[in-house]
């Protein structure tokens, strides 16, 4: 079927992201490094992370939180409170920070929405995405936003239904294998992955292929354009 | 013109919500009160969740981020971590609490239902709300779902347009006149008014009436049938 919708992930799709979180963690391993031993920092975030991801979901706040978290359990309560509340600076820090574009996603954008209706789909914290897409410059180019709690096949779907998309005409192109290709490819549309140097590794942890390798992958956005053309 | 669709506001219009925040705020004077005088707490708390709107949007989250760093300011850091992390179990607990529906709901939705498109639109964070409505019972009842990073006049009419909604044809329930009355009347839709027990000081301060007094207010929800039936 012709393609008349395009859909892009946001974060590490759009714009730099992860950055800011290897950024930030840097600043907690300083800020922690002298109550305990940094080595188990990472692995120990991540997995208060994921264990809050019910309650919290993604996004900035969530990982503050954590962050809190985690610091209070290391440190078996001993870590002071302004130690504590500086890390609620280094969220505000983040949020605050300027929205930087990849490269070659905004020519790419402008050229597209002429032809094309596009969409945003990402996932985390919905006034955080909001902001990020009004200071990024490239709100006029897209038809909708949709912020999701989650990006899983059914969620795919039941957003889908909303927007009376069909897949067969409809394309997402994003970093995650796990959550912007392989639930879109399973429902029957296109995606194209384009890896990011950075990717959170709760994204990784998917097997490489999809059942019918039924996806394109593109080193970088700049060549998206020309994809399009020979697969619409 | 003839009403076709009718939206709710989730929070204290269709459920219990404020009484959850008191009962924490209740909590977390109970845990500071060896620290400091707790008279002046409250409106150290909302002067740091004002300040902190920008940034953190509404929601439990954004309430807990604000409750840790007030705790941390007016104890001059004296707090211990481990009073500090109690707050994140706070958080837990409002978000693990309960759905607690307003009484009358569940019936004038269902039966309202029956003849009018509904929709649920709230404000907060996406995620809280998604799993609010799911445990609320109510899901089956409304055709769609709105979380706002705000309820302002113009991102109503942003949203209107969305939906392809004529404010003619659509009326507004809710328990904040600056949130879901006062702005939803600006833009010529209809709108009536349920005054909870329990509001949050920040969507008190507003004048009482609009413009041109061209709302209703119940005093419960189960009177809201009869209403629709003389206006529709």
């Amino acid at each position: 079927m012709t393609l008349t919708r395009i859909a892009f992930d946001a974060d590490d799709t759009l714009w730099e992201n992860e950055a800011l979180y290897r950024n930030t963690e840097q600043r907690y391993k300083n800020l922690l490094e002298k109550y305990v031993s940094i080595g188990d920092l990472d692995s120990e975030l991540f997995k208060t992370e994921i264990s809050n991801l019910e309650y919290f979901g993604y996004g900035i706040k969530s990982f503050t939180l954590s962050m809190i978290e985690t610091a209070g359990r290391l440190t078996d309560g001993c870590i002071s409170a302004n130690d504590l509340l500086e890390i609620i600076q280094f969220s505000k820090d983040m949020l605050d920070a300027p929205v930087e574009l990849l490269p070659g996603v905004k020519e790419v954008v402008a050229q597209l929405s002429q032809d094309y209706e596009l969409m945003i789909i990402t996932k985390g914290d919905l006034l955080d995405q909001k902001r990020k897409l009004a200071r990024s410059g490239l709100e006029t180019y897209f038809n909708s936003v949709e912020v999701l709690i989650d990006k899983t096949k059914e969620i795919y779907a039941a957003m889908f239904e909303t927007h009376d998309i069909d897949p067969t005409q409809f394309l997402m192109v994003g970093n995650s294998l796990r959550s912007d290709i392989l639930p879109v490819v399973a429902l029957g549309a296109r995606a194209v992955y384009i890896p990011s140097v950075l990717t959170w590794a709760h994204e990784h942890d998917v097997a490489h292929l999809t059942d019918n390798g039924d996806y394109y992958e593109l080193e970088s956005i700049s060549h998206l354009p020309e994809l399009i053309q020979r697969i619409r």
